[in-house]
């Protein structure tokens, strides 16, 4: 057995995907010290509205899981030698001895921020970050990208597609070598299942309110059913994956709201199903993207993919399509996002 | 830019899969160079038929492949001064400057030799491994891997499943941190290309001999259509991603030989396919395997995959349910399987 590494984490934000990786963190160290020779420290966690705990040593996974489901906030947790507590996310993500920054903070699709800024300050004070909101990765993704080549740290992201299914892992790492000339995926759970629904004999308007009752879908369904969420999804790959510059207003978008069961029964006549479609590809040097209802034969590897799951096909050079399938939300999943980043960090110091 | 860093490679066997290799080496120098710094020089080619070339320097990839397809031998391939001609395998191995072996020598997949002992000879000398052929993997894969460790050197078998469709990187890497619970797999595209044929309508004698034309099949077929070619891929799943200890005869394997029309038939009246399926599974303390002709729902995400692609759903005790789809075979698939092997090894040193 090789030595037993610690990796220090700072946890900006503590709600769901923060919860989930320290409940995954406290059910597998055992595991993880045995199979990766790898302990991870929770030695900070600093939530805006739920206070903030920094210990050098790191924290109590169990004191700290049972005092915010206690109290949903962390002032409870115990009083112990060379605790800190009141840090605001800066600080801790300044001071703190973590070696990775976990941002996982309550963040403004719009304007990616305060993510942004955290990464930022965490690349700056010569740490990694691993964040699992889409938005600073479809807002600054190069900048970002750029800064934690200069400062020689790790940037990861694998939660902002397909939760934790590695998809970004995959077309990076697991397919080096690879050119991928295209990309198709089915990034929306919410409107996935939607359009399974109406395949299924439902109306538009029952499936959204069966996925507003199953909390797939928000009160507001918007960024789910008009192609917001898919958009900023596919903006990351085609800006991670196939190397391009751009926003998500440059995607070419249309939602599901204007699909009828004439269009999904027509579809079925003709052996088809509707999925709404994220697209990337090369066209005349640039890339481009788009999110669009989309009739696809049976027969295609994502026509299949039924319910709340995500897929996405990457075209390649050498192997044709591949194809990964898997879940695309939930707070385990998405813990487990931050996870594999953070094994892929100490795998490739 | 970071510097260019040279790997150097000793190519043990130069039919299908070492020439795909060389031509895709040959047409991506500058884009491994580029993306991932690395320039891969054949400094050996040895086959026991066409002939044997070492120039510590490095071959001339566009005369190796002239030569080769124009003779069918390496014999006529320039001298120039340096160039070593004629060493066998053994002293490839030992004596060129490789730091990798790459293994695609023609094996008996029976005793899985001689490429057993072309990767024990390899470990010994210090050097990486990559091999595509199974057998070595399904017979041999524990003392190995622990040779390759004591050593110090890596060994990569990516192409004995899936062929270049990055299952076992998938599963060791891109899922590290997730426990794998169960796989499931179509691993043979032979017998799902015959199963899908019969779906269609065609007897299984029609569709087998329709493989056999198109060269999916092998004049004797038994090795696809009894099922031990999925059961060799299920034992290297088995041991290398489970930590199993099987032999291809711990398998419990029934073949498609015995599936009649009207079996399939059956199947499409209740809404369901056959699929030739390889399950590994824990039962008990130990891992188990199996390859059988199964029933699957339409909505199974193995259900879809038609034709000769190959596809493999781990069940994970953190994202439930990964599946992946790609092809199973083709010279360039395998090529680029030890590419990206290589890819990995230059990644991690």
């Amino acid at each position: 057995m090789t030595t037993l590494r610690v990796h220090r984490l700072a946890l900006i934000g503590f709600g769901t995907v923060g919860q989930g990786l320290v409940e995954i963190l406290q059910s597998k160290q055992a595991e993880l010290a045995g199979r990766y020779g790898v302990q991870f420290h929770v030695v900070a966690v600093s939530d805006l509205l739920k206070g903030s705990l920094y210990h050098p040593n790191g924290l109590d996974l169990n004191a700290l899981l049972n005092t915010v489901r206690r109290t949903g906030r962390l002032d409870d947790y115990p009083a112990v030698p060379g605790l800190q507590r009141g840090w605001d996310s800066l600080t801790t993500i300044r001071h703190s001895n973590a070696h990775t920054v976990v941002e996982v903070s309550w963040t403004d699709v719009q304007t990616g921020q305060p993510a942004i800024s955290h990464v930022r300050a965490a690349f700056e004070a010569g740490k990694h970050a691993v964040l699992t909101n889409k938005g600073p990765v479809a807002l600054a993704y190069r900048e970002l990208a750029d800064l934690a080549v200069a400062r020689g740290v790790q940037f990861r992201f694998e939660g902002t597609v397909m939760s934790g299914t590695p998809t970004i892992r995959l077309a990076r790492q697991a397919l080096a070598g690879c050119d991928i000339l295209e990309i198709k995926g089915i990034l929306n759970g919410t409107t996935n299942f939607i359009l399974t629904r109406m395949e299924e004999g439902h109306s538009y308007a029952d499936a959204l309110a069966e996925a507003q009752r199953l909390g797939y879908a928000e009160a507001d369904p918007t960024a789910d059913v008009e192609g917001w969420d898919a958009a900023g999804k596919a903006v990351i790959l085609a800006n991670v994956v196939m190397g391009g510059s751009l926003r998500v207003a440059d995607v070419d978008r249309t939602g599901i709201s204007g699909l009828t069961q004439e269009d999904v029964a027509a579809a079925r006549a003709a052996g088809e199903r509707w999925k709404l479609i994220a697209r990337v590809w090369r066209e005349g040097g640039a890339v481009r993207a788009s999110v669009k209802p989309t009739r696809l034969p049976l027969s295609h590897p994502l026509a299949g993919v039924g319910g709340p799951i995500n897929a996405c096909t990457f075209t390649t050079d050498l192997l044709g399509e591949v194809t990964l399938v898997g879940p695309g939300a939930g707070r385990i999943e998405t813990g487990y996002a931050v996870l594999g980043d953070l094994l892929d960090i100490v795998a490739r110091p």
